[in-house]
């Protein structure tokens, strides 16, 4: 069997639910709203598959779907796609990242990465025959540190993936980090792999702006996108992808190969939800701002040490100052099995070498949610 | 970018669809029925999505679609696997063949393939690194020779993939050939990964043995089956892959990190489907094999030799009796845009050097549709 997927762990997100069913933990681990999305777009997909058909759908995506993708690219972005090169759909943001990595890296090609990294990209880039050379940014400001990105470059460097909005910094990267690594993929011929999956939930004015829309990147870049974040439907599994067709096109055939396609269902649902006006994009980063909020104060209130979250679901904190030790993995075992509170360690975001004082906790959900947990944690500790 | 992917083709199926649509021509090319499968199923599908969650399922598919795809396997196969460790769900059963040969599969290792082959095959292999030596089954009677398969077995062999029943000659394995590949595979100590996505439509008191069912290929089998194929609902991309613990293990550990998971709504309909009873089961397989029936006889009436058809939604048929030359990519391309009816060229299952003088249709249509295709193709002949 093959060394990358023999005798590594199942991900720490799914391994953290486990463990919270088992305990009867309130689940603050895997990101996920405890709400689902717009109703109407419920509807949508619930009526559209009684009435069908239920039949592969294009390889690409649903033509209305790959539309509505390519109009909330030039709403929110100003970007001008062809829908029908540069626009595909896939099975979710983790099939499309599969696909980006697969369809763009040779074997010894190196690829960038950004520490604290989502746990898929590890694997996913040594699975390709990619070589990862990680870059970290650091707390508590999580800043990236010019120079050494600046050396992480060379001849031999293929792609940098990088998550912005970023998991699990709650990070949006600056204008400034962004134009130093758009001169960098430029200056050395990178292509630039954007999971923007985050895009539309960031709070306080902060501004998202995709990597993509810097001079000179729109050719070299792909952008990574998922209805599952953006209309609170984790269990969906619809993402797309946006580039130009030259990279498009090997994309498309090795998503034709993987998926090959995605329930059009669901499809036409998520292209009617792409329709929705700036109202639901405020209110729902409104809604998790709120949520941050009420979680930051309480956990504050208990010693936590939360640091800055301008976007994303989870909120990262500093547990030194609780006297329950500096390792994040026994923390969370404790947490989980005494105080009834699930989180992540924040090591599990990193290839070698973590900081140990961080735990990350998960704040879309219900308001009553939210508060039991700062109960159980307040009693425990 | 990667050269697996660079400069590929569009896969065939997606090709001949799109030409049909462009050509208003009746689709006999790709594989999907035009009619939706059990009402209760889809009924079942949209009232879970209304009352939710959509949110991530379980990584490994909801316990109880796990718990019917081993029920299944018992109630058909007499196999006595334990859901909890043995049965994972995928995003569909190509999921499934890129996840076993990304986790099995490790760069050098030969796969041997029985051509004519699923188009996603030798891509998939080559892209996990692997080499593919491919054996042929040959027309009319699509045998396969004992001594070209045991000659493809060496050291270096990692693992077979055979598709039983076998898409596109519509074959199922006889006994003494599976009992000569479970042989080989022992002898060799080599991994099978049986795509039976067909399993169900068998015709005329045929009958599928999984190959795991062989005498110890338990332990170094895995097999894919197919909601999509099994519900005649072949957008919803809902697969299973069964095997032992020890290979279920890494193959789970690639899936984590290709999908993730699959829609909560249509793992709970597909589980609530496989509880159908023998009737369901015997119903479809007639269905189709009437529709079999009624194109067979139409296609040999217009000079087509209709070759042997024991199971799948496919008809293959030796052209070179109408006239219209041996190129079957020539002729399927006349036969879209002229006569206004897609097939597929089978030349397209092939490696290299392919046969030259064979073409697929599929039946799993209505009957009018059937009887369309085939006014027209008598119009156009
Ligand atoms: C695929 S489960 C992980 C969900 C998630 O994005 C996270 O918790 O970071
Ligand atoms: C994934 S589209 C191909 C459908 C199919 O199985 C076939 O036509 O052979």
């Amino acid at each position: 069997t093959n060394p990358v997927f023999t005798g590594i762990e199942t991900t720490v997100f799914e391994t953290m639910s486990r463990l919270a069913m088992a305990h009867d933990a309130v689940n603050l681990g895997q990101g996920f709203p405890d709400v689902d999305g717009p109703r109407d777009i419920l509807e949508k997909a619930s009526e559209t598959l009684l009435s069908g058909p239920n039949q592969y759908p294009p390889m690409l995506g649903l033509p209305e779907l790959r539309q509505a993708v390519a109009a909330a690219n030039k709403a929110f972005y100003g970007l001008d796609d062809d829908w029908a090169s540069e626009v595909l759909v896939t099975s979710g943001a983790t099939e499309a990242l599969n696909d980006c990595l697969m369809a763009l890296v040779e074997p010894g090609d190196e690829v960038i990465l950004i520490e604290p990294l989502y746990d898929c990209y590890l694997p996913l880039v040594k699975r390709a025959g990619g070589i990862p050379v990680r870059v970290r940014v650091t707390p508590p400001a999580w800043d990236l540190n010019a120079d050494a990105l600046a050396a992480a470059f060379n001849d031999n460097t293929k792609a940098i993936l990088i998550n912005n909005p970023m998991n699990p910094t709650a990070k949006v990267f600056t204008q400034d980090e962004l134009q130093l690594i758009a001169d960098l993929c430029k200056q050395h011929d990178v292509y630039a792999i954007c999971d923007e999956v985050y895009e539309h939930l960031v709070f306080d004015g902060a501004v998202h702006r995709p990597l993509m829309t810097f001079d000179g990147m729109r050719e070299r870049s792909v952008r990574i996108g998922s209805a599952g974040k953006t209309f609170s439907l984790t269990g969906w599994k619809v993402g797309y992808v946006t580039g130009p067709a030259h990279l498009i096109d090997p994309i498309a055939k090795a998503h034709q190969f993987v998926t090959f396609t995605t329930p059009p269902n669901l499809q036409k649902a998520v292209a009617y939800g792409l329709g929705k006006n700036a109202d639901y994009y405020d209110g729902l980063a409104g809604e998790l701002a709120g949520k941050r909020d009420r979680m930051a104060r309480g956990l504050e209130a208990l010693g936590f040490g939360v640091l800055p979250c301008a976007a994303t679901y989870f909120l990262t904190c500093d547990i030194s100052g609780l006297g329950l030790g500096t390792s994040d993995v026994d923390v969370c075992r404790k947490l989980v099995s005494e105080a009834g509170v699930a989180a992540v360690p924040v090591s599990a975001f990193y290839g070698a070498d973590a900081p140990g004082g961080f735990i990350r906790f998960c704040f879309c959900k219900r308001d009553e949610v939210i508060d039991e947990a700062l109960a159980r944690l307040a009693s425990y500790l």
